[in-house]
């Protein structure tokens, strides 16, 4: 019985060899990943028993997806295995002033087909103490805006902790849907994760002085966007990621925890990029291990920002990271000496 | 203005590296393929000017569809640039007594999307005098129906040659669904092509005394099945193809034209398989260009079984030979002798 | 509580590309496998509930072991993380008259330093049906020779159901050595496999006239083996492979089971070998499966076959097959036509 | 009939693996390009009609660089299909101080044995409105001089408009036989482009206060260089590209065009370089791209400049990117956002 | 002072990946290789103390070259170190009934440009004891008529054993050019190597009643061509290869060794060819050290023949097999069993 | 006679594709590579007569090993072929802020199971003028301290000069062990090179006011440490390696040489890192063949700084540039300027 599970989608991740654009060669890099499996895979990682929740078809596809969450030792088992395809998605890394480039083809995925009666809250929640979902789950389809509602109504009844990131996707739903989507699911998460854009696009809360475009960013408003959403949705800790883009090599990267009225901003990393995706759910994976371990706020959003920081270096979506690492980024700084 | 046009869906191709399983490791080989697609690629490489008609997204990846196409000097000023995505087919290949396998992942495609109005058959057609299509083309939506039938008739008042191969595929429809659809597609037809299973299934036709399933093929069963087709749908040509599997590595091979009331059967080629996907293919592209160029029967199935056997030694879709290398395999008779 | 437990090494398996020598070109594939391990992955793909046991340092190296084995749903909560060093073998491929060729770098691995104290039998064996061992397993090191017998009289306590594969490895005892040993071991073993030489070579008992190296088999002197072993060591059951190794890419393959006081002999398969390694070990993978699921001898001999058949196609030790692959070659008979 | 012709030749391009010296393993990646190849392939993809005249084997290889052409929808049609080899360049991608390096094999190739009489310039400008070659074209043979002056001839004639990238090539001619032959073609060209060393070394027209080597630019003497090229040949419009080395990994690059007795300077890039081989010719395409389109003259400057800087980030010598790709750099900045 | 020199032209060998033509994707393996310095890798790795003399530019290209050598611990001190490039050979395998094809890009290579006073044969035959070299050596330029004259005169002068593989190659000189320059070297030959058609097309010897392309050997046709060249020419033994081409993939191999007097067959092949390229030079080869080490006429053609049958089995020129496996093969006969 | 010996392991080197953690795909690059035969193979390039000494087991990998030094022309004749095993590491390339990572498994290599009677040094130093050796060789195993001693002491009493770099490795000994034998040896020791902490740990003696780990290096310093090192055990020269490491991607790297009472310090280098691992070594090849040369000491420093800022750049182990490219650097300032 898995105590932590994470919700949302899988896809296969089809991408060029570094330097090339799509299908400049005939050669694919073929892996899997997705937002809250990115989670998932991140607190297998740190020792966490955690399972992956989704909807994968029963051919060779849809079980390669499987054994690469039971690789990192992910719980698979509560994954409903029906529908028809596995979502793809087609990556295409950035070099410098051309930025990277994603090609989403997960419409009528497995995920995106299944009914709200598919899902058995009581069973799937045995034992569970923390739910994490992403703003990707509800903005599949609209019966999974139901489903998510449901999820998350059954995770308050039993005392289950929530955990939400906001991840606004404009190619799933419209700013109107999401806000009207998530303002409702909001009132049930007591963390809350966003990134630059969310909580504008999404919650409809805006940092003042920041154009995430031209890479400005204002910590001041940063403050002001974490306690309104706390204020508004009661959400007990909301933390934000700040990222600064120079280029598709290099970012600026930090992050903020509002808890309990204070504000805690971990040290700022000048990150040379190898793969950027899923930097944000790294972040995710880190903060919610450093609270479920207890760590004070300043150490657990240092220990989700060196987690993600370390992501950045890594193939694919998944952060392949120890906990002993993510610790020894933080003692040692980074400055890239062999470990012999 | 292409003098031949073929019309049918191309697909994304994801094949995992010889001898390896689907997803054994992160990598797969992307190219692009699809019989009526095949078919145009084979013409193009012997000289023909030849259009593919099919709907592709404006995004990336159907671009390069595109590219894959005017690569070989097919014309693609005909392809409709609409739809939201590329179908996709994984292949993996097989080795001794492992089959071959496909997993298709080609619904809500561009071209699967299509609605009748998109085509313009007046000005499809300028300057076209050879129409071919097969029965997946039909077989993708009820639709597609309809567009078929729109083709046929635009083709038949032309006075445009029609070619169809049947190509039953299970996963698209049932026996039923073909067999209403193509019964009426099939009294359009010039020149039928049938592979095996097709006549039984698709129109319900069967060579008595064979066995495809256990290798036997009776000759004589073919020579009805092809006269039949001929008598009940006006086909003037009906060409059959002769396969016997013995492994996934070892294949016969041959061929039979009836035409005029003569029944022509080509030399049997016993083939060591490097890749199967589009044999049947190449067959139609060999077979429609030496009609085209006025060979004798006898002379028109030999190019056709020949093209078509030196296509299983090429890797992809796609039968990259030229007239000269069908021509030197018909004299010399494939002992393999190094070319310097 | 796993209800199979395998007991071996696993090893890094380090091969050139298809067709190179050793280091021909700087690249290598690295994978996992052992004799033991192997089995272990042919029952979770039968959808087995299986732990492997081995001992594996705490090392990334090591880490990747595990995660190759969980990736397939094995349970590794058994396995020992001690040690140094992962041991690795350097496989390459044969062609034609060329054989394959196999060296083993295993000596001081984790599994080859461990102590009869490291394991506590009582908690290994909790919930345990079955247990697998081979006869590399005690070949390892003296110290193993104790460990092996403490696992047998173990297992024989708690009414589990021994199997073992006598797998003589010359390179790491001598004949006595393996003799000594094995004959110790046999008399826990209720079904016992035996390859070509095995029998002869660490049991002491051979079948007249056959002579592995001319490729001649006695039909004749296996059931005289297979006999004589369950009348010696109480075996219950005793299967033999019979290969004939026509070349490094031609063998033939069937096998024997004496049950019961009958003997039942599979199908012979012509086979075109992809991989041979982990070719026997599929064998014992699929003989376990079918006996556990009641099989009767002969389907169960014919399952065992056709499994082991198929992993010859396979790339890598691991029998990446399920049960409806196996039933389909028992059912179609391996001619090799495309699965759509 | 192609609207634009550039004319030059077309190599195999053979670069080791990145981070690779020399055939370090035995792998090469194998394109195609060449100075005025690489500008038709930018031309076509921002949408242009625009054929490539050069002359090519009728050998496979040949025939793989005829289709690497058609690949882009380049227009094949009137390269002559003669000679015995297609030209080769082995290319070695430089990291950090060690710099790249290219090895031309290149003599003897199809275009270095053509004769006058081959061309028919007639038939080859039919339909044309803007002809482009470089100073690599005649530098290749002495026969090719006398090919480039009827070329520039025969379109003065037509009033087709000529431009002409300097592109000076130590290893083919001499600074005097390349004054020589230059000043003779330059009068006909209608916009001239020139790099950092060009107009010194072939016009013998040096930017005072500059040290290429030394990484000093001085824009003040490329203005004075850009108006002396105009006066002296009588050029339309003078473009120079302006590039600060680094490091092999950084350059800073940015553009000038002179024109109608203005200098338009471009913004200035900071390139974390992929592959720099291709990034002069990728600012010939995209300055005759913004001149056809009629920008007016900062726009036009930009725009190549910010096409050039993309080329930058890519793989091989073709600069796949699309007008709007171009666009989007030029309108955001370059900060290498994902784009989803 | 190496004992044993061959002479001819090493190249650099551009091979697309195993099953795919020329340029399909953009990926070449590029190795080495040539007859005569196929035959000195050989003869290294049979432990001989061997030369290799040819010519090679300084750049890298040559470097990579002359490494390729000395890895195998060829020596490559005499190599002249001159002229522009290193010849080339694209080689794509065959299959099933698609042969293998070469086109070779040789001309004006460094051995192509050399001249007769490049070579003192003094100091270059010093502590020499044998010399090789083929019929591919002098056909390479008029220029190479004349230098092979002047080493069969020097070595013939010192005692030195000279050893001819006739390899007659139409791209390089009509039989009229080859009759003419081949008749007069052979008188300086002791060891004469022929494969099928080279008797014949080279010194105009016809083995009756057979015809290659047919696959029809006659083993007394050859007889009579070994005892004719021995006559005519003096050569005191006389070997003929035996290639029966069944398919690209399939061929038997044997060979005939005529020997004062008598004719000594080896054993036949059946061999499942990998890469066929330099299987007559791996007999060559594995002939020389037969008779260097004093193996009688029988064991002698049997090395031989063994040597080279398992050159089919390995990827690329060089023939990378011990004595070890060659006398393996011999008295195991090839049954491919694993080697542990 | 080899007038350079080198002497220590070589090991296999397994590393991960660039970017990749270990194993995270199934294929390994496979180079070889140690502190002494690293050297040496610069030596080699640089065009100096030089062996490495060292033990390989007979096996096809020990063989690989001994090719892979002859490649570049290295002198193998001195390796002693016996043991079991070659030594491997595994290398995982850092980025950013992620380190570069180590794994060894080099115990009971060949040269880790050697005697001193295995070493006959009259016959090893016969015409040898310099032996060169590190901390890393008699680290190895207690036998190989003594080992390092006899040739220290042979080495001294034939007037070789001898060069040592400290390299300590705390994986293989203990500070106590290094000093206990380091200091023995020390005192023979011609030329002595430190990194940044060898100093420290090996002899204990410190650079005031540095800190490696937080990138601070005092230059006064290691002025102290070289001049104390040459005092205390009579070194004629001294160099130390000045390295800041800024991340995994980016070095700061300089170098000192403390000659005659005189310091020189060489031009400091900002590094993009491509492959740091062999930085060291290419120093101490530089260095050597800059004495051997008689370059003064400002000279020598310098070039013994430019090849190891070259190495940083480079593919595996081995310094692949020629003392042309080393001059063109200290030269032309690195700018990375193509060379064509």
């Amino acid at each position: 019985m898995a105590k932590i599970i994470t919700f949302g989608e899988i896809m296969l991740r089809l991408a060029p060899p570094d330097g090339q654009r799509f299908l400049q060669s005939p050669e694919l890099e073929a892996t899997f990943g997705g937002g809250e499996a990115n989670v998932a895979v991140s607190l297998a990682n740190f020792g966490e028993d955690v399972a992956f929740l989704t909807a994968l078809p029963e051919d060779d596809i849809g079980q390669a997806a499987v054994n690469s969450l039971r690789y990192f030792g992910v719980d698979t088992t509560k994954i409903l295995r029906q529908g028809e395809r596995v979502g793809i998605y087609y990556a295409e890394k950035g070099q410098s002033q051309r930025p990277s480039k994603v090609i989403y083809d997960r419409k009528y995925s497995s995920i995106s087909m299944v009914k709200q009666e598919d899902f058995h809250w009581d069973e799937i929640f045995e034992g569970t103490e923390w739910f994490h979902f992403t703003g990707i789950t509800p903005a599949l389809t609209p019966e999974m805006h139901a489903v998510c509602l449901d999820a998350c109504m059954a995770a308050r009844e039993r005392g289950i902790t929530i955990s939400c990131d906001l991840n606004y996707r404009k190619k799933l739903w419209t700013t109107e849907e999401a806000f009207e989507t998530m303002t409702k699911l909001a009132s049930y998460v007591d963390v809350c994760i966003a990134n630059e854009e969310d909580a504008e696009k999404v919650l409809g809360i805006s940092a003042k002085d920041t154009d995430v475009d031209s890479g400005k960013l204002s910590y001041e408003g940063y403050k002001a966007v974490a306690s309104e959403i706390s204020e508004r949705y009661g959400c007990k800790q909301v933390a934000v990621t700040l990222r600064t883009s120079l280029s598709a090599n290099d970012n600026r990267w930090a992050a903020m925890l509002y808890s309990d009225g204070g504000y805690y901003f971990s040290k700022t990393y000048d990150i040379h990029i190898w793969d950027r995706v899923g930097g944000g759910d790294s972040f995710g994976g880190g903060l919610i291990y450093a609270i479920r371990r207890g760590m004070d706020s300043q150490s657990a959003i240092e220990f989700a920002a060196a987690a993600s920081c370390l992501k950045h270096s890594i193939q694919g979506d998944f952060n392949r990271v120890s906990v002993e690492e993510v610790n020894s980024l933080m003692k040692d700084g980074g400055s890239g000496r062999v470990q012999r």
